[in-house]
């Protein structure tokens, strides 16, 4: 098979990387709109920023950059968006889409809420089809006094179902600067990171483009997901896979889902990489589930990986 | 006795239990309320949300519901409430209210403040005379936040003073729709819950009715405790009882003043109830000190439980 | 169905009921005995404290009361024990078991390690046929001091598979003094207990008698729980179910499996029940994952939970 | 030399001690003031509340009182702010300031932001020259929340460099109402108290007087210290100094660098005095490194601690 | 009064101070010596090492210097121990008794237990009448790990009750080279170091010399005081006082009674001294509960502290 | 330079790769025997089990296999062991070593103390003319139980200083079975695997052969580093490096020094190499201080890394 042997090169060059750049928001479109804002509100500790046609802006907090927008309609991923913190970022990014030939346009700067300085964004689609946006620093109240100490929540990846792995791998490390962490060996699964994390994004093959296969959420440390598996057991909502430990990534990891389906994961502990310093080569994983759960192999219906079979 | 033989038996029904109602606020008449006001803000953290006739209301930070309306008057409990969750919950309670014959209003609108969705409410008194609120939803930013991960305080649980424990239960099981999840054999304390947690209000005979006994406040965890001791004293607040840990709900404790002398309770680790899943019947427990304090049953000058005396 | 309704009855009565009395060691015959001693000896952290005829002896260091006896064989279950601290615990069983009818014999004195005092003890068989000892205090070292603060392991309690529940649990409620503390309503799961621990022992439904369903030690903590899933993991032992929250006992649990297929139990956090100060019914739980696994239900292979089925 | 030996001196009196007086808020002139604003709201989490003429005005959350103040300038410490608790503790300053001929005038109350009650503020300069702010009690959101549970960061003291530090002492002494907790034998370093923590302000001969040697906030435990090295080394900012352990004050520190070149210091376990229930006589440190840090005496290039060389 | 004001002096010379010199043993006269004995196995987890004439003698595991020595007779200190690692240490001590005109003799070698090189060890009589034992290293076993981790239990000071507080204390200071860190302002209690710990003896105004008051064990942290209170109540042992914190020697506390009614503490935190980088003056405290439990005074039935009675 | 680039390459295969072995026990030889046998005593709780000739063995209880053997004479290495539980492991390195012409001869199986079954081992000398020794699996008490918990102290890797690291390298890697983690990219400091941890043995260039350059014990968390930086303080023994993180291994560490002047590093969180589930290729790091601790590169006074220098 062509695919793994072809994800499995190393980067060609790190002139375009991108190595501050981090998740910033996610638009869902959701059956039942009212109860999955009530799920946010309550379980995530989200709040109302403000109304948008047909759906809900939610953030962390009133003020600071709004996390989850969601819109009435079937289940689907409508957006997702990324800030960039490298200098000089997007202007790097405008020049290698426009040298592959990506259209582009400017991103609407009410969708730059809270920014920190001139909001400057640019949004295109990704090969599937799905709308991303990238946009300069915002201000990220909530999330940037949490994540240095013990508050639980911040959004720290997006992973996407695809029907070419390859074909996405290719587009975000070649065209947008994203760099392999990990792979699967045979190609269904690869982890690409932005900056010191493992990965911000990665890419699954599901048999269908443009789907959501799960996104993230850091927890500070392990004595968390006690109180978070209390916590869900507490508001009816059932645990559904987990706690375990991913290989790739070496996260904690525990998952349950929204009203609407979409798998949202609670995670620790991720490997960082300095690039800075030290020079990495991706490393390939047995498609077996020992490598997707350290823990046993222990996996939830959802999450099949075998050597056979489509992950 | 008979007091204790009527507590003990086991609830009719299931029909008109709450499941998923909380404390909400609570309503205290103070001496001196600039000095209580300014304890509030410095000692639990709370900021003025607004003014009101006579008094000031206090949330966990400018925005969610409130939490403590303080007003000036002698020391005094002014009203206590809950919020709703259980689906057509108010609607339900209506009924049982209006079937049981007792008088019941709408709610001011005002005072359901930070409203999740449309606000609703009614208002009664408990057969003690003390007003009574429970309402919709609301957003209760800081609590929600907070539960989830180490922030110390979310309002638990309120316990009334009463000269008729069996009265008030009688009331909050056959017509309110609480359940009994602990009492003492001799009939003088009784704690009930209206969601997982082992109680959201206790009674207890204080030989007087219309009384707050103390309140309560969640802390994450035992680590807490310590920090907060050291935090009171540092704050010239004398600890008046524990750390400990409680028999009934067996949680970790411990109590101080507020300076009107409501006695304030901090507490963690309180027993869950998973009553979509297991059959509990009410527990009775020796009217000892041992009971009460598990750890060498050590009590305050102000907490007397023995066999022949009131509790 | 008959079984659970005897099941749920309330206990008649107090007056021979162990409350002081603890699991001691455990004897299994083992196909491959090198290969589970050395499994002992580098996951479990016990030492080879002497040899046995056809095998050998298992300790927490070279002092103190033995925990395992492996011997070569088919895999089975040789017999288990427990150490009784109550006062004229171990006369008062002579006196019960003598009244039902049922044979017992002095222990021999080499079986009872470490004694503190003057060691006594008997043996006889449970209803399913496998031989059982109480015996009179030990010293336990390893476990005395280990359950003080953060050392893991201590042996905590042994769960029978039985094909007659009912028959068991009335063995041991009514003739040896064990107390029933948490039951699944179709009475094929009972957890009993002979201390101020949730359980000691518990029985359930396999089909089989005589069988070991598994068996467990108490970890300090949740912290714990983690260092042990990695620490397995890199052991090459895989984690088989957790980590999770039991409904009955509420205790944290991860399973592994030793060499000969013996279900391990790692355990934290099981509830106290204090008979000196209150007064316990029995709670009678549903049959359902949920009930079984609180976070989610989750299952692993080996354990089925279901209404219809034999669990 | 007679430093030192007037330093040891005893504190003559407590009537004008203050005893509930803290660090509130400190000014800084900077030399690029957008880079240190981004720099504040990524690493330390704080917002922007306002703007000043020349600069911004920073806080833990857009309410709450101010912490940090930026002017675009040359690197520089333009004032620096302490809150009065103390029962009429700035009327009691007044009249020792007059007394001893200090000139003094009232605050601008637009430097008093967030204030609980009717403000109060006096400002007169130090004897370096350097404006200080002492005013009434403010809501201190963030802080106030924080510091009873794990959120890091609280302002918590000012460390000033002086050309002459018995004079700088003299006066916090004598006039303004400090005491002396801690100080080196050769009198270059002194810290003084004015609540129950060990220093809220401290003065170190750097032979220039006007100057910031460091400020400090505080982080709630050791266990902090890791995540934010760990952080700090994520978001490219070097540890400068330690995980260590201060003798004087007994508080556990890590320092970096702002990108105007002030040393910050993060900070726990700082030692209490109880000066209303026992009499403290200020201790006297060998100036050797390992005074200053108690680990190994580990110092970074930028202090130096020596018997014949200045600090 | 003349106690106080002479206490109050500072030490006058460092020359025979014992600067690395910790408690060793305690020698008791128990009443019912074999429930003592099973207490000590079971509570604190002690082993027993040999059998001594009359009694038994105690360890943290059959390796290692011993800890607890019982034997029958009426409730009695039969003697306490110290173990000098300072380099001249006993020679130091033999000069300074033969000095001062105090009888001593060599200690039985079989006392010595597990010595660390040739032991070597003196006995004398305390101004009481209460034998004493210094004698060199020995080898910890149990100890020496367990006070670089989280294991729980270590010898860590005695505190003796006295008729004559000023006498004792000038024994120890002058004679024996104790340092004074800490006394109550009316002379009834005075706490006295030998290395590094603030006290390694104490002595308290009982009335009647020659008796213990109590003696404490080093628990690691504040964690490990939720796991012992839970732990005692499961063991039918009552907690008798707090936790708490002390004022002096600011160390976390609880305390519990042995069989023979010994008050047994569980201490963590205490304040270390630097002698050798830092002059401390002994400090004075106020004879009020807040300053023996900082934690709001909370004092048992036996701990009096008050201006005008005896403590 | 060809150093790094041949050091850079990938491993050729994996037949002969040792994936279960650790380090085992050191030999040094010491100037002052006595001192540092005290030093080991007290600081690392050792105990002596034997004597040898001009020597002590010393483990972690009187049971299981020794961990440091000392001997009288000038600061030297002695030699090294590995405990080897490959299945085969020893006939294969017989065979290795046979093929590539290294003499070696059958170990003294006095120094396989505490054998799990039958000992057998091997010794010869490494490149540089040390002794090394690699024996069949051991009892590890001490190790075994305190791997699983928090107490801190496992032997878990050795550091040899060389003249010659590729040499080294070669001969670990080719002939002995061992995997490159980590590299500086100068080819001055290489970390090698043998089981699961990132390295058991590491070889950095000090210009000298046969050296020690520090060895290593495992802590079980970041809360033991302040346990232990206070404890060796209280000891009288400076932190001579950290607390830091390492680069390569992720590691957290902190240094001290032992009398005889040989470095010992505490370390926790080291990262793990799943060989089994995933390819990895080593990584090669910049030779500068941010690369050696993470946290701002700051180094002790022997530790040297520059691009020009040796490290």
């Amino acid at each position: 098979m062509d695919t793994p042997e072809r994800l499995a090169q190393e980067e060609k060059g790190t002139a375009g990387f991108l190595s501050d750049t981090a998740v910033s928001h996610i638009g869902l479109t959701v059956p039942d709109i009212d109860a999955t804002e009530k799920f946010y509100l309550r379980v995530l500790g989200l709040v109302r920023q403000t109304e948008l046609p047909n759906g809900v802006r939610l953030g962390w907090g009133p003020h600071g950059h709004h996390v989850v927008d969601l819109f009435q309609g079937p289940k689907g991923l409508a957006y997702y968006g990324f800030e960039v913190r490298d200098e000089n970022g997007i202007a790097g990014l405008r020049g290698r889409l426009f040298e592959a030939g990506v259209e582009f346009a400017d991103m609407n700067p009410e969708d730059i809420t809270a920014p920190a300085g001139m909001p400057e964004g640019i949004t295109f689609t990704d090969p599937d089809g799905t709308r991303v946006h990238f946009h300069s620093q915002v201000q990220r109240q909530g999330e940037t006094t949490s994540d240095s100490g013990r508050r639980p929540v911040k959004f720290q990846h997006t992973t996407l179902g695809t029907s070419d792995v390859a074909r996405m791998v290719d587009f975000y490390t070649t065209i947008v600067g994203f760099r392999i962490s990990d792979q699967l060996r045979d190609g269904n699964f690869c982890w690409l990171r932005s900056d010191k994390d493992h990965h911000t994004l990665a890419v699954v093959f599901t048999g269908k483009g443009g789907d959501l296969d799960h996104y993230s959420y850091d927890l500070a440390e392990w004595e968390d997901f006690k109180a978070w598996c209390d916590r869900l057991t507490v508001l009816n909502v059932d645990v559904a896979w987990g706690p375990g430990r991913h290989g790739p990534g070496n996260n904690l990891f525990v998952f349950f889902n929204d009203p609407a389906g979409n798998h949202i994961e609670l995670s620790a502990e991720m490997e960082k990489f300095y690039d800075d310093r030290v020079n990495y080569l991706p490393r390939v994983w047995n498609p077996i589930p020992n490598s997707v759960n350290l823990w046993g192999g222990q996996l939830p219906r959802w999450r099949k990986v075998s050597e056979g079979n489509p992950v």
